[in-house]
């Protein structure tokens, strides 16, 4: 067998991620040398306080507190970038890639919002710019869709792609509990942020969904423009009627192709119990694809994490280093030939509802909101009326469900029920989604 | 951007696996040129009858009734094996190899029987061998293996292998119905063979996970030296019980490392129902990984099918053809350095038990087979006893599950019960599994 390939390895933040990458590149560095034929050899690595004492052993003259140091290392060809946030992590980027070195990156904020320029600039300067741990962490979720799925024009993708929404979700749903309680015991164990805001208000989720929508269809979107609920008003009333109904609330990222243009939304979602996704559990991440070639597929595992997110950036590394060694385009086209696009309009949406109404518990209510819906061209799937259910205020929870209808019509018929005079709180609306897999 | 690479592509079949394949290069070749770079061109295929009408155009020229044809043409640089069978696929196999040319193939049978000198030679003639295809057709399990998980070390797999048994096992169990009645509509639908033998019994689990084996734990094992257990003995009463119990039965494929061995196994399991491998239905395989960085994951899609299958041979072109043009090692070393090792001897596992007794309704039975149980140091989980499931002959099932116990005692004590007086019928033995995911 030849002798092994050397690159140099150099790495900007020495956090969890950090050090689980240095712990892996140590323990399969001769594996990865007999196995892949390359060897991966850490050069620099850039940390706030190199004084600091590090759960991860490292030669103190590996370390250095300017990460510039880092990228100009001569003998540095891959620069990972584990230190997160938008500036100055944007900066080292650029400077990485504008010197033809490659990065590997977990920074899916950053991607989500300036990845047009980026994948241009490591077009340019023929850089790689991997980027499996910014998406669903341990999954290798990038590499089945560019290097497993290539032969597949992807019709639609669903994914529970935060796991900390998903952990709270999943507890609401087995132990009861509303959101606000559950997202305190969330953060005590490490399953949600000190500000959970991104995560909750499903920011988190659409940029992850952004960088999906640009590898799985083509398109540069904007995350910004995809329709964001996050799962703050799903209510334990809500949870439970779903359950009765047949079904499990999920916050779902959603892209799908049709005639009319490509939705892209997150917002929690009914989905059947039966589908693999309503069995996600806890903090566990999943993404459903439908190919036209392979059919429907699922994957799922750990979405964040210090190994698995490690597990992640050092497949990229592989994969970046053989691209390096053989000569190769060092960056995916298929996220530098994507054309912008905005999403579908909302108002064009058509899905099932879910609806909850409060009402007042006299004759005559729910043919009042039938109508409504019958107004608006929306049939009625199934309805829940529950007298017992009273509450204090005197009003008692109305629950229908609707075939598919048009988004805007919703929208319309749910501003006309509000006006009603039985109806004593703002509608509670949730899509139906029923899924492939 | 530079011209793309042109590569030339032969194909040896051209039933609904080839046609599916033109029909994808065709659909996908300037997506390819223009993404990967690379330009994949049939330059012949070889069918039985050249005259013959085919569902897919193609121009006569491009047919030859002779393999060898299409294995020396001069500008054909990688071939794809879709004929099946050992023998003659074996023989074009090696001489596409032989002479440095890249094999793509679906051929499981062949790759598990002769895999050690398939791979061998493949290394001494620096070609390759993808086999995406081979196991779980749509599903990209092998690329998400080398090229998603290399940082992981793999502990266990587990998976639905076979989707003929999935299928009927999934009718079994949602339908009710036994085996024989389920697998005459398998066969009339499609999903099995006219000859089902093979996947009924096990055996192509077996060499599926013979494969994976190789792949995700660095071994050699002939298929046929893994304990093989097939679903004809499963019954619709087992499956009830199982349901009361909270599992469902399904047929796995089991490869666990620990440190007495690496256990290998494939028969029909119980599951607990909220597992997700309890939820894969019909004909879909699923495999569930667990890696020491990663964590557990889960991979589930279409197992067969012609478009499927189709899918993944069109991905290993891909794979080979990048390799080919950047001049790196063609064939995965993770295929090639592996060292030959049988499984943990069955007599050595450890697992629980679901146990069905016919026994003679009558004061004593249960203190009987109770006192064989404790006699092997085999510990009982739950039991249902139900008087009114008397049948014809007069016994009744007595159903027992166990802690987890050793294969050895338990086969001894299966076989000290049986021979009790109040026996009526041989036990039924299960194996319960409590997975990851």
């Amino acid at each position: 067998m030849e002798s092994p390939e050397s690159l140099g390895v150099g790495i900007i933040g020495l956090g969890v991620v950090g050090s689980g990458i240095v712990d892996i590149l140590r323990d399969r560095r001769d594996y990865f040398k007999s196995v892949r034929g390359i060897d991966l050899v850490i050069k620099k690595i850039a940390v706030r306080d190199v004084s600091k004492k590090r759960s991860v052993e490292v030669a103190p003259d590996l370390l250095t507190d300017d990460p510039n140091v880092v990228i100009d290392h001569p003998d540095v060809q891959i620069v990972v970038e584990v230190m997160g946030g938008i500036d100055p992590a944007r900066t080292y980027i650029q400077k990485t890639l504008g010197s033809g070195k490659d990065i590997v990156t977990a920074n899916k904020a950053l991607l989500a919002e300036h990845g047009d320029s980026l994948f241009n600039l490591a077009s340019e300067n023929n850089a790689g710019l991997a980027f499996e741990a910014s998406v669903c962490g341990g999954i290798p979720i990038i590499r089945a869709i560019t290097q497993g799925l290539p032969a597949n024009h992807i019709s639609s993708l669903y994914g529970i792609l935060n796991g900390t929404t998903n952990y709270i979700l999943t507890k609401m749903s087995d132990e009861g509990g509303d959101f606000g309680e559950i997202l305190v015991r969330a953060q005590e164990l490490g399953y949600a942020e000190a500000d959970p805001t991104m995560d909750v208000d499903g920011t988190d989720a659409a940029q992850k969904l952004a960088i999906l929508i640009r590898l799985a269809f083509g398109v540069s979107m904007p995350y910004r423009s995809i329709l964001r609920e996050g799962i703050t008003s799903v209510s334990p009333v809500d949870i439970a009627f779903a359950s009765d109904l047949g079904y499990t609330i999920k916050l779902l990222g959603i892209a799908k192709s049709g005639e009319r243009g490509l939705e892209a939304r997150v917002h929690p979602a009914l989905v059947p119990k039966g589908a693999l996704l309503a069995n996600i559990k806890d903090e566990f991440n999943a993404i459903e694809i439908v190919g036209d070639a392979a059919g429907p597929q699922v994957y799922t595992g750990r979405g964040a994490g210090s190994l698995p997110t490690a597990s992640a950036v050092v497949s990229d590394l592989l994969y970046q280093a053989e691209r390096r060694i053989a000569g190769r385009p060092r960056v995916s086209r298929q996220m530098v030939d994507v054309s912008a696009t905005d999403p579908l309009a909302t108002d064009e949406i058509r899905t099932s509802y879910y609806c909850r109404f409060a009402v007042d518990d006299t004759p005559g209510v729910l043919a009042h909101i039938a109508e409504v819906f019958a107004s608006h061209d929306i049939s009625i799937a199934r309805v829940i009326q529950d007298g017992r259910s009273e509450t204090e205020g005197g009003s008692v929870p109305l629950i229908m469900t609707t075939h598919e209808a048009c988004e805007r019509a919703m929208q319309q018929a749910k501003d006309e029920i509000a006006a009603l005079d039985v109806i004593k709180e703002p509608p509670q609306i949730i899509r139906i989604e029923i899924l492939n897999g």
